[in-house]
């Protein structure tokens, strides 16, 4: 499944320029009264609310963004405060209000479903520049007014844009600690989490949160500035680091939190009394001393570490996951900033046993994913399976893996034009349903207590037509090219994502999202910073990352073909390196549709590929579905994994003529010995 | 040929490594007296002089970068403080003095070059990061002191750099005007340029002067900023915008100067004696007006600027070319900063009349190459060339083509091992004998009125290795991918240059440069901001690089193929996107060693691709050639762009069992007739 994060600035000009969408608008705002659709949000209450408390706080601009406090990219509905403002409900946008406009800046995955949700009072702009919202910033705010924001909602680096977008402009940018959106929504803001906070069983963790600690210790010994603490903000960090879970956030086990990580001590701020006793137990067993995490309360962090930097200390924290709110009590001189916190990274490689917990998650998962593809092959004829009724199957499969715990996102099921939309997901009311005149695609993962996983596999159980067979076969040539390529140490994710474009590129063709992100052992679908884009950290061996070419055609089809891969040591013919150079294995072990490649354009060396990876699925995958006892799912796993012919055509044709020099030798023979 | 900003962190680390220098240093600062290599320039004299300026003007630590105060790569010897004070010579560096401390910090290429050349009063940081720099000013210079540097040798972007380094530490950064080196040299500097600066003729520009000065005015009230004014510090853009040439800096044709072009004036600060008075009259023929050029000393500039922005202005700069002490008159909310200025791209981009013009540079440089090579092959076994003689005669060939104006660099001319050194030029006194018994490396570049060349070509007159051969093929392989790549529009160039790596990659090789650089119409042979390096803009066509994949082993041998490539339209199968897709014409046009091809690597496409490729070197050369009466040169043309055989394997193979089953056949008929 492919994050927000990737709509890179020329992804959007292009995918924008594709679509063609940027100059209509299913809103008509110029009539009187405007035409809007059903799904539109009346947000005139809210709006007025809104201006009211700007007046009393007297600014001249609100900006409302669309993350919470953690930079989470899946977000609890209470923190859902630019869709209760605006009625737009999809994961990126930034909204800014001044007492007579409104606009909502988002980018071109919701460019219609923004014009579906929102009324005439908000304007719609096809861009996430930073810059954008500062010109529109100047224009609607004369020289002098106050720019106000939530400083426990931006990121640093989001807040600096900013400043640079009004820097000596006239305009000031003026942090108010009160968010005013949850000001005037008041108490029908949805309450807060409350479920269990739960410790992940040693089974399942890489490490003890003791020695994890000791880790980071030792990192910030090492480091030349030698900070005295490391500021964790991220949920995901706090979670890994304690190997705690909780489900304060749809898909994403993780609960509220902060960790302050000092040389000398630890604070967890979460809502404590959701630790269990036994959760408190252990983290306090060794209190007092250097590994006993004291429990303060989650809205105490800012107090706390304004104490702490009043001492002589330097906090470590990273710039991407950390909001200005906080970042701004530590003095300058009290800082150490990098992109990503050292525990960021260490999650990020994952040690041997977290790799094999993954791929053991990833054996279960396929056993699911068959499943499901041998029940469409025989469903979907029938015509009696929609995109809803899919997505709902695959689910209830995956669940009934064992360490099943849900889907790791909302599943994508989609079909014929649905799957052009890169982000669909069906919904009960509005389903297409599958035919075996279309394409189909299904983005779908789960969670499990080992790991995570991914994948999306497009089929197509009739006659695709011969774009569509080429469009498939060159987005598989892009993933087995990428999949297979032998790169050097410390090589950044970005300098090879195009390895797995090239085969489209070739014919003219491309696709308007990254090519991969990294991923949890139970945890983040999307973890951060692995991937293929320019602010992801160098691939290491022990990273995992999701390969996802695709191909959209606006109105006819879509296609992603995408597998999770562990990056390891390549066995290379020369060795010029003091380390070895790396290469991917992929854990996903779903075999791809027959029916949709063309044999023809792939290499001798792609073919030989596929035919060695499905070796793997055999061998990894068969022996599970034969201990489930799923014999029909065998069948087909080995139906739909037997090895292409090498260099076909070639082979056709030698095969051919030896066949005829044979025969003419044999009559010769024949012809001799009579 | 490579520039030294290619030597990317991460390729430096991997360099640093491979060669394992990093441990060892020629001299032995730790006996006494010292030991030092002849080559060793004594510098206490020098430090001496410079630390009681630095007494006098109250500084702990004085910065003195390699650049001049046009951030030009090549420099002139009056610019060469570092070289003046460390005795090092290399082109890329940076040194630090304090009362009792001198360092210098170069990369990877030059660490035996400053070993070699300084004495026991320097200490050698094998590393550029600034970041190191700012830590050995922390450990040297106590808090409380000043740093002082001169604010017009250091770029916005290095100078913020430094202030990072050193915020919150209580060390300054103290800008002093008067250049401390420049005041102890004294009457021992060399003096500045004083030659002629001269138009160059319509039949060698794009377009006139004025036509380029309203296109960058048509930018400048196109941007949403409306600029008042340009600002040109790069010495190539303003050389580039009036189609003026000079001869301050070796190799670069180019002058002394800055630009600053407003909406409706345009000052031009040079020295203003050395332009011709048909110069100065095409200059100022619109006086007074708009198109008027107003002459004024080079030295008024900062004051003018000054001046300039107390006005309602806002001034458009490039951060790159800028240096810290003009862009520090110029008051924050009056700059209007890119990385580069409009000028800078505008020039980047070849109009048709451009892209002609360098296309038939590169026929008459092809002349010259094939020439030297066919020399090379006749001479060569005779033992008679050395690679000061061979650098002599590539360039004395060029020399004899028509419109030549010297080389465009200092040729590399490095047989075996000195070829590894990626740098390398043999100087008159020790210079190695090419030989049949190993590989010769020849990086070559010219000046015409029409355009600047630039080619490497590797031979091999004997047997070569079979590692030789294979890595050849291999950068082979990675120059045809590269130079064949498909695609689409606003492709910055880091993200494709991987392809030109691949092949070289899949048995464990690399090589520690980038693969290349822009090239422009008789100006630098490193005309940025073309190229594959992060910090380069995306690819358009009209735009030229070179493409110059390598492969290097220490104290054996070093093979780089490059060519210049023009980036083109492309014709694709589909067409997905509103602008078409791009991928490059090759219009350097000598043939690979064939010695050193070992064809049974090369995919059937790659052999396809080199074949179109000898066609048109056949096509665009052979008459060149024949029109010079060059016979032997048009024979071995002839004899070097012979077609490969396709799938040469695969025919072989074919051919083989053909030819005996025929042979079966035959004596089975014979039997069957007699």
């Amino acid at each position: 499944m492919h994050p927000p994060q990737w709509i890179a600035a020329w992804v959007l000009l292009l995918h924008g320029c594709a679509t063609g969408s940027a100059t209509t608008d299913v809103r008509d705002c110029s009539v009187d009264p405007p035409y809007l659709p059903p799904t539109a949000t009346n947000t005139t209450a809210q709006l007025a609310a809104l201006r009211a408390a700007m007046r009393a706080h007297r600014v001249q601009a609100y900006i409302v963004p669309s993350t919470d406090a953690h930079m989470s990219e899946y977000i609890a509905e209470r923190d859902s405060r630019l869709g209760w403002l605006t009625g737009f409900t999809g994961s990126a946008g930034t909204g800014v209000v001044t007492q007579d406009k409104a606009a909502l800046w988002t980018d071109s995955r919701y460019w219609t479903q923004a014009e579906r949700q929102m009324d005439c009072n908000w304007e719609l702009q096809r861009t996430v520049w930073i810059q954008s919202i500062g010109l529109w910033i100047l224009e609607a705010v004369p020289a002098g007014g106050n720019i106000g924001l939530d400083p426990f909602l931006f990121s640093i680096d989001t807040w600096n844009s900013y400043s640079q977008a009004l820097h000596g402009s006239g305009r000031t940018l003026l942090p108010i600690e009160t968010n005013l959106v949850d000001q005037v929504w008041g108490d029908q803001r949805p309450p807060p989490a409350s479920g269990e906070i739960y410790s992940l069983p040693a089974a399942f963790t890489g490490s003890s949160w003791q020695d994890k600690v000791a880790g980071i210790r030792q990192q910030m010994e090492q480091h030349v500035r030698r900070p005295t603490a490391v500021l964790l903000s991220g949920l995901e960090e706090t979670a890994w680091l304690f190997n705690l879970r909780g489900d304060d956030i749809p898909y994403n086990p993780v609960f509220y939190s902060y960790t302050l990580l000092t040389n000398t001590s630890i604070s967890l701020f979460v809502d404590v009394p959701r630790l269990s006793p036994s959760v408190q137990q252990s983290l306090q067993a060794d209190c007092p001393g250097p590994l006993c995490v004291e429990l303060r309360e989650y809205g105490q962090a800012r107090a706390h570490l304004r104490r702490y930097a009043q001492g002589n200390v330097t906090i470590w924290l990273g710039t991407e996951y950390t909001t200005y709110g906080l970042y701004s009590v530590i003095p300058q001189e009290k800082l150490l900033e990098t992109s990503y916190s050292p525990v960021m990274l260490a999650k990020a490689v994952k040690n041997a046993k977290e790799q094999e917990l993954l791929r053991a998650a990833h054996v279960r998962d396929a056993v699911a994913v068959i499943q499901y593809l041998l029940w469409l092959e025989k469903m979907v004829p029938q015509g009696q399976v929609d995109e809803f009724l899919g997505a709902q199957h695959i689910d209830a499969l995956r669940r009934a893996q064992e360490h099943n715990r849900g889907p790791s996102f909302q599943s994508i099921s989609a079909s014929g034009l649905n799957a052009a939309l890169a982000h669909y997901s069906p919904s009960n009311g509005s389903s297409r349903k599958l035919s075996a005149d279309e394409m189909y695609l299904s983005d779908t993962g789960g969670q499990y207590l080992d790991g995570t996983t991914d994948i999306t596999r497009t089929v197509h159980w009739g006659a695709p037509t011969p774009l569509q067979k080429e469009a498939y076969t060159r987005v598989l040539m892009g993933n087995i090219d990428l999949s297979r390529l032998v790169f050097p140490p410390n090589t950044a994710g970005r300098t090879v994502e195009s390895f797995a474009r090239r085969a489209l590129w070739e014919v003219g063709l491309n696709y308007g999202h990254g090519t991969g992100h990294g991923i949890g052992n139970f945890l983040s679908v999307h973890e951060w910073p692995v991937g293929f884009q320019s602010n992801n950290v160098p691939l290491a061996a022990g990273m995992f990352t999701s390969i996802e070419p695709g191909y959209y055609r606006d109105g006819e089809f879509g296609i992603r073909i995408e597998d999770v891969a562990l990056v390891v040591e390549a066995k290379t013919k020369h060795q010029s390196e003091e380390k070895p150079f790396l290469t991917f294995e992929v854990v996903s072990l779903v075999p791809y549709d027959r029916n949709l490649i063309d044999l023809s354009l792939l290499s001798p060396e792609q073919i030989q590929y596929l035919n060695a990876y499905y070796k793997t699925i055999r061998a990894r995958v068969g022996p599970e579905l034969q201990r489930q006892q799923l014999e029909e799912e065998y069948s087909w796993l080995q139906r739909n994994t037997e090895p292409f012919p090498l260099d076909s055509t070639a082979t056709a044709t030698a095969t051919m003529s030896t066949v005829a020099l044979a025969s003419v030798l044999s009559t010769l023979l024949t012809g001799l010995q009579a």
